[in-house]
């Protein structure tokens, strides 16, 4: 896993993914006490920054295997972002999503041309099922972050944030990243870490679900307790990958934690102070700038909102928490 | 008025400007049965297309004048695209507001820097208010649209469209343009003539606000009814401007109208399929893309979205009605 891979990503992507802008709001700066960038991937095709690595992983694969199409498991972003990288490219998709995935994510995924195989998640063994159609098909398995050309895909967010960074003048910042597996965080690293030496990866993650932040300071993989409970859901998986750990454990600074009250209060401010739709695991990045100033350093903080997929209730809850 | 006049406020807004994306997605083609393309000015500074006017119209005053100050009426995004252009230039602003106008966008005024002067609707004249403090402070007046200067800087998000839409190989096409006193659809319109001359303006309105669209069919400048009771509050003025309906109707097609159900269910369609915070007056154009689909024609349309400034409760409402 190098630069040379997200640079190739990146020439694969070029003109298939969208260049997201970097935002601001004078009001925000004022909560966080020093300026705050923010890199909307709420805005990426399909909701998420998991459109990067889908359509990296689709395009870099060999022509015949390509051709047999792709498959992956995923109950919401990677799901959809794996999904319209293989319809854009002309080929097969399966994805094996839990039959209690809400309906509308399972529509979407169907919608964008995926077929869908549901299992249940008490009875069923999703890998023995991934593993049955994948052989039967010939499809290859596109796993959600431990994936050398996933991250890659990610990393191409990091050469953006680069290139605008230096064209705000900005050589010194912490770059907060939403962290699930590390496929996010451990490909912007490696791109900063080539482009923007003065650029610094911090990954953010929910209370509780704090795997990564924990691992960092252990300096060892360290697993999560429960899977399941949190508004956070997008970000959740039981530890960081055995590819991406090292890369974040090399190039990030301490991980940062907050509550999943700030998610949501991090939710409502980019509604009325960015007119973006996040969920909460795709702004704790946001909700760390804001709440966890204390705990960053510089006069200027990056933060990706890694997606936007959310439910109109959980929407409403932090609208009715923190709206006004 | 003329295109000169676009390139030199565009010249001007270089660097302060925010140049916003051009956004799709399948499933609001999949509605509106042909390429929709969202051009999202509720991403630009203070939540929408306002300050490219407010930017324009400061940075063009001559220097004298600039430094004494500006003055606006406004009750909602004028009002904050103006203080904002007036701060970042370090110049006074003063903003006279309705004393009914909703407390936060009195408060976010104020907090741009601008100092609210509020007047009483039934009781004051508002007109006589902005002529005494002009004259005792020598600000200059900042009229919302009938202003060649604001009218410029509305149509630099014109020549935006036409870069971008040149780039996605689209050359004939409806661009749809959220419609009040008709400064940003008469910016537009003259900067697409320039710049993509196979691009049309049409304008958006909502049903019994639809002055322009009558003032196209008869000619002549039409009035409202009446100027309230409205969710597309950000979009009712009493009548076109007379130096933009010229214009306006030199250069548009037949005005397109929609109801207000069908703005909310664009808000709500935003929030789902784009993940945009707009309100149902900056939403009116992609109701007319996607439910006046039989009254446009070409196989690609361009929708502005023209501002996100809404209320938690109007938000909510959208969700409440179409969100599921």
């Amino acid at each position: 896993m190098n630069i040379e891979m997200i640079r190739a990503a990146n020439a694969r992507l070029d003109g298939h993914v969208r260049r997201t802008p970097l935002l601001s709001s004078p009001f925000l700066d004022e909560i966080a006490g020093r300026r705050v960038w923010i890199k909307p991937e709420c805005l990426q095709h399909t909701g998420s920054f998991k459109f990067r690595g889908g359509w990296s992983a689709v395009s870099g694969l060999d022509p015949e295997a390509r051709a047999r199409g792709v498959i992956a498991f995923s109950s919401g972003n990677h799901a959809q972002g794996v999904a319209l990288a293989a319809r854009r490219h002309g080929v097969r998709a399966i994805i094996v999503m839990p039959s209690d995935a809400p309906q509308t994510k399972i529509d979407n995924t169907r919608a964008l041309g995926a077929e869908v195989v549901l299992f249940d998640r008490a009875k069923d063994d999703r890998n023995a099922i991934c593993a049955r159609l994948s052989g039967e098909h010939g499809l290859t398995l596109i796993v959600p972050y431990d994936n050398a050309l996933v991250i890659a895909g990610q990393g191409t967010c990091g050469l953006e944030i680069a290139e605008q960074a230096a064209s705000e003048g900005i050589t010194q910042a912490d770059v907060i990243v939403c962290c699930g597996g590390g496929g996010f965080a451990s490909g912007i690293a490696l791109a900063l870490e080539a482009d923007a030496p003065g650029l610094r990866v911090r990954t953010a993650e929910p209370e509780e679900f704090d795997d990564m932040a924990r691992s960092l300071v252990s300096g060892r993989i360290e697993r999560n307790s429960r899977l399941s409970g949190s508004l956070c859901d997008a970000i959740i998986t039981p530890q960081p990958g055995e590819l991406t750990f090292p890369i974040v454990s090399r190039l990030a600074g301490p991980g940062l934690v907050v509550s999943e009250d700030e998610a949501l209060h991090a939710v409502a401010l980019a509604f009325s102070r960015l007119k973006l739709v996040t969920e909460p695991g795709g702004a704790v990045a946001l909700a760390a700038a804001l709440f966890r100033a204390e705990e960053i350093e510089g006069e200027d903080v990056i933060v990706t909102i890694s997606g936007g997929n959310v439910d109109p209730d959980v929407f409403r809850l932090a609208l009715d928490r923190f709206g006004s």
